[in-house]
């Protein structure tokens, strides 16, 4: 890891927990001086943009490493669900950085990075559309909200991992078992038609 | 709804929209002046202040409505389900306003209203458990889980509904079939085992 890389990484872990953290906490928890992370990001706006671009090549590359284009292209269901858990299985291990880049605002404001985001989002939403079509998710969701239901799990796990409230090795198992079998413990029964 | 309610009801559904709003715009939006918004909260900070209690008041109603308490302890499934039931309702209406004050990391650093939250949380974390100690949730997610799962859902609700990607109709059928049974289009099955 460059020395680059090194300061963003340890920027999303701090701000992930501390989000209006200065320039100066910052540089403090990446273990490097103040001048040093200004020699890198000159103001704070700079370290914003650079970690918002970040988090959106990590979601294009997630999306590509799980091939999701390919596989709507194909309409196979069996093709589109491994695709599905590739890109979930992704979207977990990126979850502090994907979060964080994701709900902070002054991110999200940056006109080119909202471009970007709203690009990507397009593309997952025909993915998870062709999902439906294929009979691998619920047809009687809006593939906009599967989406956003995606997006509302990333900051589940992402304050899962910030608070320690589970254990980074089961978060996979528990955001794919909750977005696609849902919490109930049998849904579509109620408890006196099984006891 | 007195002055003061509406001008917060205002301040909410733009900050919603757009987070990092000055006074000036809260004021415009409200429709009152700026000299009329600072007779009510001199400064941002007081603003937000207010926000945030009104959200974690609202939180509190939706448990007490929902009686998520004498649930919890009568243990009876049914119940637990519809206290269940009646709390996802009634967080699915407040979304807006406990989107906001929850994801706002100035409201989320006033240590009594952080304070408040918890406490609201961990009576909430009782009843998650105790739904899953009746079989009404699957047992085999933490009990602090199920609770972040609620809390991303609803970052779901509040997004779908600001971005206008679903109906408001049909927000609390979306979110209590997707927090229940997930998304998937028969969990447990694969395509190939149903083809």
């Amino acid at each position: 890891m460059s020395k680059g890389e090194q300061i963003l990484t340890a920027a999303i872990r701090h701000l992930n927990t501390d989000p209006t953290a200065s320039m100066g906490r910052i540089a403090e928890a990446a273990g490097v001086s103040r001048a040093t992370l200004h020699r890198y990001y000159a103001t704070r706006e700079e370290l914003l943009r650079a970690l918002g671009e970040q988090a959106m090549d990590r979601w294009e590359q997630s999306q590509r490493s799980a091939g999701i284009e390919a596989a709507a292209a194909s309409g196979d269901p069996a093709v589109l669900e491994e695709a599905l858990h590739a890109l979930m299985r992704a979207f977990t291990v990126d979850a502090d950085e994907h979060g964080f880049a994701l709900t902070d605002h002054f991110v999200n404001h940056l006109p080119e990075l909202v471009r970007r985001g709203e690009e990507l989002e397009e593309r997952e939403i025909v993915f998870y559309a062709a999902c439906q079509r294929a009979g691998v998710l619920r047809a009687d969701l809006p593939a906009r909200w599967v989406s956003n239901t995606v997006y509302g799990l990333m900051v589940t796990v992402r304050d899962s991992l910030r608070n320690g409230d589970v254990a980074r090795r089961d978060i996979e198992r528990l955001m794919i078992t909750t977005f696609l079998a849902g919490t109930a413990d049998r849904p579509g029964e109620t408890p006196g038609e099984r006891r």
